[in-house]
């Protein structure tokens, strides 16, 4: 049986909106069992007895990782963190897979420093899945920030398992593959970038070339590839601007004249139409690609539905065997 | 009397919105004096003779600087091009400020290798204004593209410079600067940006931390200072997205049912707020912080609106003495 391992106790919304989810995604997974990760006492109250079968259980930890510690320490120190125990589940086999909406820092330390890289992966690359213009399955760009500093080989990595990730998770053949820079150019970049740009036009992924910001939303590439620094400013940039439009958008029907407020209303629909196409909730979490077992971080803020996707996305992740296949990829 | 130099053969609605801008922005600039460079044929037929006083001028080039020219060899062979030209005009004291629209490689090459930098200042930075919540004036953000690799010591030089051009310019005192760096603490990124924040702090700058991409339209610094290759990657994320949003937002309400369509109608007022809030027009072009002159790159696309604001913004710039502010910060 699959095997998902929850830490239960991270997030804004933890662990009501977390066991929610799980209760919610537990009737749609029957070869699936879920281990939440926390407070026992809390989670008893939160769960119906009867739920507690065979494919539900309890580990009940004492400790929590803040969003405010420091990521290598707190995994190191808080020994009986629900994370921490969590991923030492997934190390020891009780587990396949690890889910968690706590500090991004210390679930990727966790999952480099207890369950392992991939061998043959020098560094895992976090990444996302999120709306493209005329698409309903999105583009994926990765790292978003796992690595403050990247070097041209760990962008190949990440490409070649991104392009895999798509073709299994998005049943797209030879997904297009672009690269982050500063120009269309294949000279363009500094010169990570440009050695980048050679490994991955060397490669038998479906390289496309360069991609620059605006291209990003614009659904150019299935993939974009990218250093951690550049994709971390690149995805809250998307999200804050995303963001101040959106409330402004609102802003100005709300406050605006009786015939604003009326038009409001009658085109409410449409706009939660637009709405829909940003949202991000059904694709799941970034997914922390190169260890050794499907794991996913969700926005601290999420509420049930995102969290439910993200269980979705690990079961399947879990059924493609998207991890055996990245083993596959890198044995020499 | 102030000069301003016009590259007018630039742009993809060169030299028509040029010359419509230029004759707009004249009659207010009693003061200045503008000189249009480029085909003479062409723009002779565009301007009535009677305009072509004291305060308007034109120089005629034969050559024509193309997006797709290599921007160094491009300078250096197109002598007779019009941004060359112009540029030449401005070294001689012919002129004192140089507009383009063309080619932002070329321009940035021809304002370096022509007009020369100010003494003390290692690197150039390209700089727009761009909008922020709750702000009629904008944000800055420095460098969004000349270099492709940065020291922290060009930050720091950025940002004393933007900071000076946001007092002279938007009236701030002591204006908010921010880092963009992939989290809010000291200790984060890669270590150019963790040096650049010790040199920012150490600064007399009103230095307010580090910021992420989700604060940038958030309005979160009066400045932000970003090496080029981020700051790129984060200028063109935040057009793309907008462009994608206001994109979807307009298919949505007239692809609607009637009642949408009835809805759009009534809104209409509503929403033109909102694109004028993200309307960057008025806030001129982006200027090239560090050369002898004030240069500005306005968007090739832009049609007389935007050209008409950055012949004010020029004008501006001189009349205050920008370039004179930051030769006395750089003194050694």
């Amino acid at each position: 049986m699959r095997t998902i391992a929850i830490d239960a106790m991270g997030g804004e919304h933890a662990p009501e909106a977390i066991v929610e989810a799980v209760l919610a995604a537990k009737s749609e997974m029957p070869q699936t069992k879920l281990i939440l990760f926390g407070d026992a006492a809390r989670l008893q109250k939160l769960i119906p007895a009867t739920a507690l079968d065979g494919h539900l259980e309890i580990v009940g930890t004492t400790e929590v990782i803040q969003d405010e510690d420091e990521p290598v320490k707190a995994i190191r120190h808080k020994k009986d963190a629900s994370l921490v125990v969590a991923a030492r589940y997934v190390k020891a086999g009780k587990a396949d897979a690890l889910l968690s909406l706590g500090n991004t820092g210390a679930l990727l330390a966790a999952s480099i420093f207890i369950i392992g890289r991939i061998k043959g992966v020098a560094r895992p690359g976090l990444m996302p899945t999120l709306p493209a213009q005329g698409s309903t399955t999105g583009f994926n760009m990765i790292d978003v920030g796992a690595n403050a500093q990247s070097k041209p080989e760990f962008l190949l990595e990440w490409a070649k398992m991104a392009a895999c990730y798509v073709t299994e998770m998005r049943g797209v053949v030879k997904p297009s593959v672009g690269l982050l820079n500063n120009g269309a150019e294949f000279d363009k970049g500094d010169p990570t970038h440009q050695t980048a740009y050679q490994l991955l036009k060397d490669s038998e992924l479906n390289f496309v070339g360069n991609v620059e910001g605006n291209d990003l939303l614009a659904g150019k590439a299935e993939v974009i590839v990218t250093d951690g620094f550049t994709g971390n400013a690149a995805l809250k940039t998307i999200e804050g601007t995303a963001g101040v439009l959106l409330h402004q958008l609102k802003a100005v029907l709300l406050n605006g004249t009786l015939t604003t407020k009326i038009g409001a209303l009658l085109v409410k629909n449409a706009l939660s139409s637009l709405r829909q196409t940003f949202d991000t909730a059904r694709y799941g979490g970034a997914v922390l690609l190169g260890v050794n077992a499907p794991v996913v971080k969700t926005h601290g803020r999420s509420t049930k539905r995102p969290i439910y996707y993200t269980l979705k996305q690990l079961d399947k992740m879990l059924a493609k065997d998207v991890i055996g296949k990245f083993r596959a990829q890198f044995k020499q």
